[in-house]
């Protein structure tokens, strides 16, 4: 899929990833893990790519999660073996995951309740096979999952499980890491994201329930963890892009984050300062995850071509086609002087929901305005 | 493309569209419009279907309005014939709205300043074919546009198109009007739209150029005008759907809205009254327009299968696979006993936002659970 070309001439908006800061953002993580003993499982929810996840995996067959069965298959496809489907089973789902394991799929489902663990292994019977579960803990309140100290709920959906499926251990994501500040704070989450899962599996040890996997997950936490006795695995999905909700939360630098969209300008309003480009909320996403942050950078943060930030201009508001591109309010600095066909690169809130709106990503290396390949990206659940 | 299936049977998340509903909606409009003796140019930038813009168009060859050249391309190849690229025209997609020309388009595009201008009339000479274009107008401060009263800029804009491509007239949306409350208010707006573009078109035919167009259009505006006079055309997207944003500035009622996603119960968290449910922020988009309404939906009102709203349920929170459905804050109703695996239909709150996170519709006829038809959705620039 090498489709050289230039930035300068792609249609306008597309997708940008600078494979150079991905590579390094990779890198990062894995050596921080390795330094910790624990192995990366991609969140792959990410990328959404092929291409992509065999640059982030460990090995080509994985390991891997997942946010959708669509992804399951795709990447099953594509050769990976061993995948998390991160997302609490619904129990009319079971016939797809029966089907892909009997394809080859190693694919473990997660759950919560003991509804959903007496259908997975009702399916297990029923297929003739077992399927493995890991039990969700929930570490922080965020979302979904049973609290560590549950031992009633814990031990009732193990032993639900292992009547026909395969209780195979416990996980958890601390997404309340994306709400702390400071590095003190983000090792305190990646602390009780740790502890939670290590005092589940111990409390399904105790009750004589296997629980071989302890995993836990989520950006902020891999790159802040100082301790993961205990710990099997780590998921994270955007450490692959960043993006500027983590530069916010203090993970990177806006100059580590990978994903952009290249948009064109195509008006101005100069009585108000505005400068309006072709990459609205459609391009961008609806994301606004910098709203409650320390710095709001409204639909992201404007760059030249060669992906350098112009001081303080971001897109201040956006229509579904439209961009508006303003200097941040109380800004010293001037507002560029570009043109009606100049380009302009913006880094998004939120790699994963900006990653979403596009079918492709554009591969350039840092200041470069070579485009070296092209590499689909899917959506869709079906 | 008749697939007859159930709602029970579908894979979720996915989007339901209730033809009945979308029919009464069109022709509630059309009805508006007939009265008031202006043809409608429907924004297709809402349905991105074939199958839907058939039903929306006056014919099957248009007229209609697009927001991209991937909806120019897609709806000229299903027979679309009158199409205006509503998005102010960056100079580098000239070719391809040349080549649609060549094909048979009657494609018109929109600008705002001198130098598109020139570079559509610098286009249009070196095609040897006048592409028409509109100048748009800024009636209200909420985009991009010329304002009504700046004599010399629309003079300037108009002789310049002029030497070498066609000037057809001037359009305008009044995005102000989805801020407005009341019909009152609305009315209000809507006559500012009109006479926006009135007193363009004036001014240019004063200075002797052509003006044959005068085109406006928001969904609020077109439910709410009561003369158009000096209106050649009105536009409006949402109306087909409606939705939460609609309901909440009073343009439809919640038993209008025409497009749901389909979820399924994933889980619960019985003591904070939340059930999970397998359609997060991807599934519903991440549009928040209701935020700050009188009302705020959270990410969308929680049907029953039938498309009946529970009383007071919404999705108050969502991650990219997970929504958490609750009580709205203040409800003395009670939480439903939904249980794992039970089917939910969730309204959203911007049918142009939520309908891009999915490509296809599946069609059901008020509370009957049959699918009738998968009518797909296309997505994406190029």
């Amino acid at each position: 899929m090498e489709v050289r070309s230039t930035l300068g001439a792609l249609a306008t908006p597309c997708l940008v990833l600078d494979a150079d800061r991905m590579e390094r953002n990779v890198a990062r993580l894995k050596t921080r893990l390795r330094g910790l003993g624990v192995p990366l499982r991609p969140h792959l929810k990410t990328a959404k790519s092929v291409e992509v996840a065999r640059r982030v995996m460990e090995s080509p067959s994985g390991p891997a999660t997942v946010s959708t069965l669509k992804e399951a298959a795709q990447f099953f496809d594509a050769g990976v073996r061993d995948i998390l489907y991160a997302v609490g089973i619904a129990p009319a789902k079971l016939q797809q995951v029966v089907d892909l394991r009997a394809q080859g799929a190693d694919l473990t489902v997660v759950l919560d309740t003991v509804a959903q663990a007496q259908a997975v292994a009702q399916a297990s019977r029923r297929a003739g096979a077992r399927i493995p579960a890991l039990i969700e803990i929930d570490c922080d309140g965020h979302r979904s999952g049973v609290l560590p100290t549950d031992r009633e709920r814990l031990v009732a959906i193990g032993r639900a499980l292992e009547d026909g499926a395969q209780l195979r251990g416990v996980m958890t994501h601390a997404g309340a890491s994306y709400g702390a500040r400071g590095a003190q704070a983000l090792r305190e989450c990646a602390e009780i994201e740790r502890r939670a899962v290590v005092d589940a599996a111990a409390i399904l040890r105790a009750a004589g329930l296997p629980c071989p996997v302890v995993s836990v997950g989520s950006t902020p936490t891999a790159h802040n963890a100082t301790d993961l006795t205990g710990v099997t695995e780590v998921r994270a999905g955007v450490f692959m892009f960043f993006d500027l909700v983590m530069a916010g939360v203090g993970v990177c630098d806006v100059d580590d984050i990978a994903l952009s969209v290249l948009a064109t300008v195509i008006g101005h309003q100069r009585e108000k300062d505005w400068i309006l480009i072709d990459a609205g909320w459609m391009a961008m996403s609806q994301d606004r995850g910098t709203r409650k942050q320390a710095v709001d950078q409204g639909y992201g943060i404007v760059c030249d071509l060669s992906g350098v930030p112009y001081p303080d201009l971001i897109v201040v508001d956006a229509n579904q086609e439209h961009g508006i591109v303003a200097m941040r309010t109380g800004s010293g600095a001037g507002l560029p002087d570009l043109a009606i066909g100049e380009r302009v690169r913006i880094l998004p809130n939120h790699a994963c929901a900006t990653g979403a709106q596009h079918c492709a990503y554009h591969v350039v290396r840092g200041s470069s305005d070579t485009v070296e390949a092209r590499w689909p990206r899917f959506g869709g659940w079906q």
